[in-house]
């Protein structure tokens, strides 16, 4: 019954078992995104502003909003990226850096109870971020990797994770204040990748009682109708028990698997969410009147 | 790692634990097609004949085939429609009626090691079917109500499971020719229902080492966007560790959501079937490098 409560100045958003998944809006990042990290750099946020608002209205409950742009300021550039979405949407903030000075930056800015993404494994990185978010009361994701990198076994994966809640609760954060990324590899390169999240998620659920996130679009890298398999990632990773994603909701496709998700998890109730979306005369169907009814009874010759 | 054979005369398909998800194509039953139920009444098979080249054109691994027809001479119908499919498809059939009478005659005619679509819990029945599947070296569905109906307690319908499975050996039937169907309810009417399937499913598979099978389409009766219900409802089912389902392979999102979902389980080894049905320049993809490589290394400030 796990719940991290995350907030803005004036919405509160939970992450919990027994709740529809989280979309955090992965799109306000500059990494492989030529001009958005050239506007960025040059001061020009208009693209963060229009992704943003893109991204909410598609259905994101929260956004990711990275700055790490090579050669430039990053902690002043993420501060300001961070100020501007506060200033146009209402969704809580995945503050997104692997400089612990740019994560420091925005925290010093954010309005509200912010997820820090990340902390890994790592005791160096451990140490320096975990007080940045026991003093800001913030969330944090906790990457499954350490010194030793990323195991393929992820048992090791579950352990390094184990230790990251284990030592943010000596620094006084709460396992519910604690969201794993198990660590999505790209499942064209290693063909057990899904059934690896499978079981971590699985393990952090009901052993660590830890809420979990991930790069969900990760798993499709080099393969074709990376939506396809992106939405089958997902569909399957809820079922398992993945209780949130940082992904684009600017996939109709995407967000119908989560949405269906939703409804198989019965966390839709009365299946309202998905009526309301679905129910245009566009809408699909086979025409099926269902099986069950007359498997009920049996005639007899 | 339990295999259920099933075969026609020259082909062999094997439904089972570590193997790629066997769809069963629904179409060939009259049940609310009158067109259909009209012309099997009349002598004509054409839309049989039709049906059958389509659905395992799409991707159908095996047939179901029901000749369900109010007043009709069902057993004699039921045997000419299989002899029918036989002629023009390989792939193994599934004998579907609630009529034994019928069933005993598609059996008769059948050439290879088809499944018998269905056998209950109900006492009655079980002695009625259960010789015939023997006697012929069939494998058969067992859904999972009996005298009482249908429980909406998961644990209460895998006990019928198990029932089923334990007088099936008495008749000398192993587990892995019981292929369970532990009853898919209507999501928009029960919206437990998927929690329902995957629960049972995951115990069916843990505890009896038995195949599974339902009647996909039912999840999503009365509901919008069926296929969207549909495809998640498979996804999950089979991350939860379902092996087969009758349904129909008509709808390109359904059978995206089967091949992403083998893929998912790795069992599309170096995810060739996927790369092959969707390398066209018109597959989808975001546009992302992927998220992994960020995470690996951390930079300093």
């Amino acid at each position: 019954m796990t719940d991290t409560l995350l907030s803005s100045a004036t919405k509160e958003v939970r992450i919990g078992f027994d709740r529809p998944f989280v979309i955090i809006g992965e799109r306000i990042n500059p990494t492989g995104r030529k001009i958005l990290a050239e506007e960025m750099k040059n001061g020009d946020y208009s693209r963060v502003v229009s992704d943003a608002l893109a991204q909410v209205e598609a259905g994101a409950h929260m956004l990711d909003v990275n700055a790490g742009i090579p050669l430039a300021d990053e902690p002043a550039i993420l501060a300001e990226a961070i100020k501007l979405v506060q200033s146009v949407t209402d969704v809580p903030i995945s503050i997104d850096s692997s400089i612990v000075e740019a994560l420091e930056a925005g925290l010093a800015v954010y309005e509200g109870k912010p997820l820090v993404n990340s902390v890994t494994g790592e005791d160096e990185v451990l140490e320096r971020v975990l007080p940045l978010v026991a003093k800001h009361g913030a969330a944090v994701v906790a990457i499954s990797n350490d010194e030793t990198g990323i195991s393929e076994d992820p048992d090791e994966r579950f352990k390094v994770a184990k230790k990251i809640v284990e030592r943010a609760a000596d620094h006084g954060i709460p396992a519910a204040d604690v969201v794993v990324d198990p660590l999505v590899m790209p499942i064209g390169a290693i063909n057990t990748a899904g059934k690896q999240v499978m079981h971590i998620v699985q393990r952090l659920r009901n052993e660590l009682q830890v809420n979990t996130t991930c790069g969900a679009s990760n798993v499709s890298f080099g393969l074709p109708n990376r939506n396809g398999i992106n939405s089958a990632f997902l569909t399957m990773a809820i079922g398992a028990g993945m209780t949130s994603a940082i992904t684009s909701p600017l996939h109709p496709e995407v967000m119908q698997a989560v949405l269906g998700a939703d409804v198989m998890m019965g966390h839709d109730p009365d299946c309202a969410n998905w009526i309301r979306k679905y129910r245009e005369p566009t809408a699909g169907g086979n025409g099926r009147e269902g099986r069950g009814g007359r498997k009920r009874r049996r005639r007899s010759a």
